[in-house]
Order: structure tokens, then sequence, then C-alpha cells
């Protein structure tokens, strides 16, 4: 055996994440590792903590990244807020909805399920009438942004619903975070995970949590222990949240925090609301090329996501040998269906740093030569210059 | 709110681990991040499979990184392994056959524990009276190098004694992979679990693992779900060992296993039998000047690991205080104590990268500095001398 080190090609990653990294994140995650209980280790843990308060729009004390990546910060919520025998109303609209579902019944609780079409928002008349039907629920879940549609819910309506019913909410907001409106405190969620290889600009492997008081009020009081060690806030709490007296519980993993704190520094120099403006700007612009070359859009423009765009595959045209041309020709990853969206759709990201114009012109320019080579009957070239077109209006 | 990039300082990292990462490895992690499914990874994801079958001395084909740390993998292999209900026998010599206890009991089963002072090494007698007084028992657990004491065990003679008795094994190296002799197949380990931050010399954050064949049996025989969803292995074992047709599970912390490859790149090139003596040249240096100062080991020289030297702490002598302007005046980390070793002991350790010449002169010169400040009684200057002519006979 001799294996040698390993140099990555430069993609360009517009697919539904990894999304591209800012290489200020890059170069941060480099530096020089120190120890976990490092005080300067200590006090960078304490500016990130308010740098993601800053990103959710919160003040709950319990903000902070889990050490594993954002199925990891869904689990943590599960086995946190949810005991044996407990009901939880789990709101599906595309893949993560059926993880929540594994989590539910793994916490040996019973999930009700709420069921919308893939590339639909949730119904909040659906969900009023599970709670209706089930006042024996302590727990609402859903997802904010779908990452296997590229539809958004209305997470403000869902909560309160929810609340009216004196029912926590988990909510998933992978691929909400930094990309559209999110407003924790405002919206009263009770407990939420997300990802940082979304639209955060940071490398995969950490998953950001929220928790409000009313959900830590509930961890505090549990019957039953956490059935996970590792991702038992109460625990992981102690280290996060002590202070000076931080308690030992593991081994942070000291790089990928540079990482993300760096992301977290960028994110508040652009500014939470112009991050979500570029990334319904370049959406705007997107669409048009989409539009010009006849394509159209799995999710209806009222709950579409401008991070994660759906679009259906050209009549006749075969979906993987796309993909496969376009990672092996220009460097680009788009992503596929998944479930039973496999070989329907597309889904093409525009996710924190990898959501500007040159992507935006780029991937449209290369599609539109792939499309046209294959056969696929529209005017090439106006893909390209409908973008340009709509970044300059 | 203004906080900026966060730069820290350049560390010798001599404590328990994170231990020095090698640069090579922080280069790696700054690589141009790549989607998860893409071909490329793909083939890197093998050769990292194949690199740490030679880190483990294993054949096993499930062997892989968890994508999170070492507790992660602690209790990825209990939730696989262990089903509500089963006993399980638990060595504690330190802070983490505790840990095992806490993963055995939040499983649902029964936690057996076999007690030995923290400094010793387990004790395959009292093994053989737990197994013999509980013939239930279906899973020995035990930590082959006690990273809270520096103590190793016997683990071919310990897994021996549980195959006698039909029991499988958990095996804690997070400490001893890549710094002590592991032979995973010789000795018929069933599962193990490791870290990267140790003798790897890389960063922080992933818990590399392997089960032999009876143990994956045991896990596609249960009875019960496993009831992490995150490290239920017979979802991971889908995404890592699917080949061509691998199915989604998490996105992978793509970075991060750069450096995990990078970093068993490295081993490789320099040998695994060749690390090991490294490591134990490097302790015998580091001891001949402890013992130039008066400064005594916790452990007995039997089972004395090379690579975590807990040494007491002088009479008299502010530990803590030592640690304090170790790291301020010579930015140089060691250990304090766990538990009741707290205030009497340092861990000083010598792992990977950190395994070398210059950290072992280094740290005697600091200490000697500091402690002869303080109002040590020994010899000042022997410490360096006595660990030159080591390096030097």
């Amino acid at each position: 055996m001799s294996i040698s080190s390993f140099h990555p090609p430069v993609r360009t990653l517009m697919g539904p994440g990894p999304s591209d990294v800012n290489p200020r994140v890059l170069e941060a995650m480099a530096r020089p590792t120190i120890g976990h209980l490092d005080p300067v280790f200590v006090d960078m843990m304490d500016e990130t903590k308010q740098l993601l308060q800053y990103a959710f729009q919160t003040s709950n004390a319990l903000t902070m990244p889990i050490s594993a990546p954002g199925s990891a910060g869904m689990e943590a919520c599960f086995v946190n807020l949810v005991e044996p025998g407990e009901t939880v109303i789990v709101c599906q609209n595309g893949v993560f909805g059926g993880r929540m579902k594994e989590n539910v019944e793994r916490c040996g609780a019973t999930a009700i399920m709420v069921q919308d079409d893939w590339g639909d928002a949730v119904d909040p008349a659906k969900l009023e009438e599970a709670l209706k039907a089930h006042p024996e629920a302590t727990v609402v879940a859903f997802v904010h942004a779908e990452t296997s549609t590229g539809a958004i819910s209305d997470a403000e309506t869902l909560v309160k619903l929810a609340h009216d019913h004196n029912c926590l909410t988990i909510v998933d907001a992978v691929t909400s975070l930094a990309g559209s409106p999110l407003m924790v405190d405002d919206w009263g969620i009770d407990a939420i995970y997300s990802g940082t290889q979304k639209c955060l600009s940071c490398t995969p492997g950490i998953s950001p949590i929220s928790f409000s008081q009313a959900a830590v009020d509930k961890v505090q009081s549990r019957k039953t222990p956490v059935q996970s060690w590792f991702l038992d806030l109460s625990l992981v709490m102690a280290y996060w949240g002590g202070g000076a007296k931080r308690a030992y519980h593991h081994t942070a993993p000291v790089n990928a925090l540079y990482a993300f704190h760096e992301s977290l520094v960028i994110l508040q120099d652009e500014g939470i609301e112009n991050s979500w403006a570029r990334h319904a700007k370049n959406h705007e612009a997107l669409k048009a090329g989409f539009e010009a070359m006849g394509i159209s859009f799995l999710v209806d423009e009222s709950c579409r996501l401008p991070q994660l765009n759906s679009v259906f595959v050209p009549e006749g045209i075969d979906e993987a040998a796309v993909r496969t041309e376009l990672l092996n020709s220009y460097n680009l990853e788009i992503g596929a269906g998944l479930g039973p969206m496999a070989g329907k759709i597309w889904r093409v990201g525009l996710m924190g740093f990898a959501s500007n114009e040159t992507n935006v012109l780029n991937c449209l320019g290369a599609m539109d030569a792939v499309l046209s080579d294959m056969g696929a009957k529209f005017d090439s070239g106006s893909a390209v210059k409908a973008a340009r077109a709509s970044f300059s209006s």
C-alpha cells in the first residue's frame, strides 16, 4: 500500500450543500491548533456564542454549536426534548421530515405525521387539525426550509399554532439560516438546529443549535436521562456555558470551530439582512436564466427558497448525464433529486459564498451548453443574457 | 457587537490532547471543499478506509471514521452493540471507564463494574472473577490506554478472557492508536474506537472505529433499533461501505476528513512500528529529565504509557500556577489531573507530531525554570542534560 496526499479538484459547489466555502474560512481552519481548555479558546467560544445568537436572531442563553453534522443537531433536539411515551406531531413535506419521524420513534415516542406534498409548504390548517385531534401532543416538529425540495414554510404561523396547543417546537433550519429571514425570538421557536455547510459559507461538520428557556426548562425537568451521553445538553451546557468553571465534556473540534467562528464574523460584517437580500437577488437572476431555457420550478413562487432552486429536468434529457458532464467538464456540482424526486429534478444551490453573480452566470452558461448539446430546445445564449439583465435591473 | 477574526497563539501542545498537529495536516484541511458525494471524494473515502485498516492493524471491512469526536465513537460502539436488558462488564481504572458505564446505562443495560486503582492497569484476574460471577454478560468493555492516568492495560489478555466467556469486547484506544502497539486482528478485538487528536497528529473532531465480523453480526441481528439515528452503523455503513451505490446518510465533514486522510498518509509513510518506537524513545528522554528533577511517575514502569506521562507535583508547589506560567511565558500546554488526581499530578503528553526531541528538551527546560523559581529543590539544569544524554545514548 502506498497512498499519496489527497489534492481535491477546485469545484464550484451549487448543489444542496456543502456549498462553496469562503476562502477566509478555509484559511481560518488551518490556523494552529490550541487546547480546548486554553483560556484563549474559551474566549473564542464566548464570541462564537454571541455571533451565533446574532445569526439566529435570539438572546437564548443555550445557543451553541454541536460538535457534529446537522443530523446530530437534529438528534440533539429530539433526544433532549422528547421523553419515552410522548406524542410528537411531525410535519413532513420532504426527506427531512421523515428523518424527524425516525428520531421521534428512536426516543420511544409516537410520531403523528402531517403530510404535505413534496414541493409544497407545510399547511398550517393540517397542523391545526392534528393538534386538535391529539391534545396529548407535547412537541411539534417541522422543517423550515426543505433541502430536498426547496420549499419554505411559514415558521411563525406553525409555531404560534403549536403554542396555542401547549406544544414546544423543534425547527430544522439547516438550509434557511443566513439565507432566508429567520427570527428565533420573534417567532418564539423553542429548539432549532442548523448546519454550517449551507448559507454560512463554512465547511461541513458542525451543527449550531439554540434552545429557548421553555425548552431548557423541559430538559431540566426530564423524568428519564437523555439516551445519548454525547448529546446530553445538561452536560454539553456545562462545557459551553460554564464560564470560567467549564466542565470537561468532550474534546471540541478546535479547527472546525475556528472555521465556524470566521464564517459568523463574515456574516456579522455583511449584516444578516444584506445576506438575505443577496440570496434573493441572485435567485432572481438564476430564475430569469432558467425561464429563458424553458426550465420550470418544482416549488410555487409563494414558498420558493432563493438558496435552493429545484427545477424540472427537461423532457428527454438524461439528468445524471448532465450532472456528470457539468462536474467533469465544468467542475460544477449541482444536486440530484431525492426520493420520489430522483430523476425528475435538479437542485441548484445558491448558498452562502456560492450565492454570487459569477456562479449564476457560469452555471447558466454551462447548463445552456450541455443541454443544447443534448438536444434540448431553447434559444441558446438567452439564459446568460436574461440573468445579466436581471442583475442590471 | 463587532467581533474580529480569531488568531490563536502558537502553542506547544503537551497535554492529554489535542496534541501538536502536523503542519501537513493543517495545510490539507484548508484545501478546497468538494461535495461529499463527488466521485473524487468517494475515492478518498476508500483510501481512508485502507489507511485506517493499517493503523488499526486489521482487515475488518467495517473500519471508518465517525463524523464526531471520540466520545461519539465510544457511544457508537455501545449503542450498536448493546441492547436493553443486557449485562456489560466494564473495567474501570480512570475517568473513561466511568463514561463507559454511563453509556451502558443509557442503553438500558446493566453495567457490572470491575474497579482498579487510578494509575494501575486493569487486573485480568478481577475481570475473570466478574465473568464467572456474571455468565449473563454479553460484552466486556475497557480502556486500552487510560488518558486520565497514563496506564496501559494488557488488551490481548483481557480480550481472550472475554472471548473465553462468550463476550464481545469494546476497547477504547483513543490514546493508544499509533503511540503504542495495538493489533486489532491479532488480539481479536471486536469493536474499537479512537480519536484523531492524540498520536495521529491530527486536529480533533473525528473518531475512527473498527468492528469485527462478530460485532457486525450482532449489530445485524439486533432485536431493537439502535437508539441513535446519527450513530446507527447499519445506516452509516451504507454510506461508507456502499461502493458506487453509496446511500446518503449525513453530510460528511469534508475538510476534517482531508486532515484525517493526511494524518494517516503520514503514519503510513513513517511506518507504524517506527511511530511506536519514536514514542518510546522520546518518553525515555523525558523520563530521564523528570528523574533528574526528582519528579516521579504515578504509573508503575510495567504499564506506563510512553505518550502520556503522569507525574506527581512536587510537594509545596501550586500545580495550577505552574501550568499557567508555562502557558503564558512559554506557550507550552501540559495537562492537569482529573477527578481524584486533580491537584496531585500533571499529565505531560508526547503524542504524535508532539513526540519529538525539541519538545522534550523545551518542556524540561521550561519546567526546570518555572519549578526552580518556585523553590523546588533539584539541581537546576540537570533535566535537559539528562534528556540530551538519553537521546545520544
